[in-house]
């Protein structure tokens, strides 16, 4: 007879053992306190690019909106859906604006992220349309006053970020208007090699009442991506490189920030 | 202006830096010989079932062949598209056959797969439509004349599997007339909770012309599958325990293969 | 002509390339707080045991003071000597009394240390006589009010210890008198197997005045050891046995502490 | 009454839960065929450098017999005392010779060992006296024809060697004539910082009558030591600086063999 899918209930592969838990769908019984956990270390650095260089990785829809980019180590604990435990992620991404046949959007564009956990890479990809990759990361140190992150693939360190001269700061980021954090969800279309199931604009709405800074401090930053060979990183060589072949003009700053709580990214929604 | 998709190139996200390298599209300039590698050391067990506990697991179109689950560690090594690398795969599979809207296979139904890298976990999920998710994974070992594996997630071991009083076997597997490998692939749609973007069956044909059994041995075969807590395995606990639930009503036997070579499952297609 | 060992400076194997960084030798131009480093969240649980059984894991000289075992689980950060890094340490203990030739004390009795990075194990075992072994150990995780550790090896997990019913407490601990911590340096003797090279009791003072507590709540602790096989943990299976076999009479409570800052264990002793 | 240490029997710290097994001491009940285990992949480089840096890292007592440094990375598996896991180890060798009181030896000087677990590390130190430190290391992996190796600490990579241009070479090691493997044990005196408990030299002898080789291949090698500071590898920056100071004169070749069987170091020796 098979199994039915129940309705209102998320998904993912491999279907047949019922609806999956994860970030968007704990069980019933669980207490969750979006205002408590997680509790989030934040890294981040910023450099002024070349606009052209930038803009052959924007894909089809957006343009520029300046040409920074901004890379954020996250390193989170406490995460209700891991039933208290952590993970860290890495965010690359620049300013831009979609515009679509229906909806105009103005945020940050989401170029890369990189996890050093499977569970939410495969939750992130199918749900949301994060573009998630596996990187081995090492805990954010800090060492001499400097707030220091790294990344690497079986042993190939690719990506470098350091934080230094780190001072406190007003615990409110000055944040532009923006609509929220802009990507592009893609799946390939099995056997029809080059094809695509799925492509299609997601955004991350801005609002997420329930984070709360409680700490933060700037310094001068600096980000340094490591050139690979296909053989040191076979299957992310291209996305390394390309982020290493873009000029850095001008260092734009770096921050520390601890805080606590946040969405659970129930709000997601295409744009089209 | 932003990039353009290359016309008949595999992309995965994030897609803004070119096609992606993977098992499927390899560097032109990588000398790839299907009949070397990988090597792989495969060691499987199977045990008889209930049929109705079984078919409760059973997608729509499908129904069983025989309630026969078999569980097999494959790892593997010498991998061309991850330059030499290798990995363990772990897969869950029962008889069943497909009937469509246009299509009809019988063969094994691929219900989960643990892989300990999240690489092929990603290009597996999104091209193959392969249900991968992450588990540490012990080296194969053998002790005491028995062939023992292991897969955990987080530090809570979930599944054993051993094969002993081994003998030399024939090498050619005998293999009932099959189709394939039947698979459903799914990805959940963003925004609207509940409903999917995708989901087909997809079929890896039989045939692998390149691989070639070195070694085969066969024994005493044991799988156990350790029940979890939410808070143990919070993104798979329901299918863990919908595995440690079958019945053994009695072990089918085990073996210990070791072969090299093998398909890049380009010919993998949809069923409709 | 070979190098000469520098006068006042500490070596270990390989001594052929100077004078080696750890926890007691730092570079001049580091600048230490140990105030300030490391940070330490430290989970115990204790429970009473039966004497005699204890008393047969007390080596020569020393008598049970109280049969009251207590394992902790400390997961430091910020460490200094680690240049910002962390690992995590278990600690098993009992209160006992040394009587030596010269000396005497009573402490607690350091019986075995895990620690999930194999240079604080190194400079453990050699220069502080720590009985310190390799296990993965779970970053310390808070789920449905209970704080929760585990450690493991090679997948095998041996060790789960949780305090729930977490309540704030004195941030004093209420120690009582003590000289310290007791432990056994011993160096086999190579060649003349089962002969001793070193077979000595050293003692860290009580004293540790930089440590500070930030926060401590206390609760209900459990502990439970997993009895393993020989091929579970070939190296290691006789001190977790003897661990799990020890009788659980009655649970004597569990605590949850932020601490920060701490000595170097310079001033470790050997008693004679 | 506490207990006795059992005559005849290997104990290392912890002593208080009976004797330890390890590679010199098995269960009884384990059937072990020293013909059999470990298999054993060796990779292999060697270089020509100046005699003068070699000799500053010689101890007393030894002089150099040829200024040729060995890099060899042992990737082994099917270990008995591990109950069938392996693990990987990294040594750096020079020949020279040793005059003592009373012996005199011609060998292999092992300078510094790598390995990627801490149980052989411990008792390697303990009783062999083996300068065992930790590294993650990558399973060898041949690619594009050669054979590549590396090793690093938390991420970052210290250790490089590749051989390429493999071709098939006689089976039978060209061995100089040798005594054995010659290294220093050494154990730091507690509380006494920079005196040692233990100085002293010890052989490996160079029969390994049950190690046998499979199969070789020679090629050309080349291996490259990555200058560190203290912060990228606090506890043993020294010992890779001194490596990578090493001029590379002229490389004196590579090989890749696999062999299976050898012994266990029971007859391991003090010189004096």
């Amino acid at each position: 007879m098979g199994y039915r899918f129940e309705a209102g209930r998320i998904y993912r592969m491999p279907t047949h053992f019922g609806a999956a838990h994860g970030p968007r769908q704990l069980p019933d019984d669980i207490a969750v306190d979006p205002k408590r956990g997680p509790r989030r270390l934040s890294v981040a650095a910023s450099f002024l690019t070349d606009p052209a260089a930038l803009e052959r990785h924007l894909p089809d829809g957006f343009t520029l909106a300046e040409p920074v980019v901004t890379v954020e180590f996250h390193h989170m604990t406490d995460i209700d859906w891991l039933a208290g435990r952590g993970y860290t992620m890495i965010w690359v991404t620049w300013p831009a604006t979609f515009v679509g046949r229906r909806d105009r959007a103005t945020g940050k564009f989401l170029a890369v992220i990189w996890e050093n956990l499977a569970d939410p890479i495969i939750t992130g990809r199918d749900e949301i349309g994060h573009p998630k990759l596996y990187a081995e990361i090492a805990e954010p140190r800090r060492c001499n006053g400097a707030q220091i992150c790294a990344a690497g693939w079986m042993g190939f360190r690719f990506l470098e970020l350091e934080v230094s001269q780190l001072r406190d700061a007003e615990s409110d980021r000055r944040s532009a208007a923006s609509d929220g954090t802009l990507m592009l969800k893609y799946t390939p279309r099995t056997g029809a090699w080059g094809e695509a199931d799925l492509c299609q604009v997601t955004l991350t709405p801005a609002a997420d009442p329930d984070n709360h800074i409680e700490q933060r401090q700037t310094g001068v930053g600096t980000v340094r991506f490591h050139k690979a060979s296909w053989s040191d990183l076979p299957t992310m060589h291209h996305v390394v490189n390309a982020l290493a072949a873009l000029p850095v003009i001008e260092a734009r700053g770096g921050a520390v920030t601890l805080s606590r709580g946040g969405k659970s990214y129930r709000d997601q929604r295409v744009l089209l």
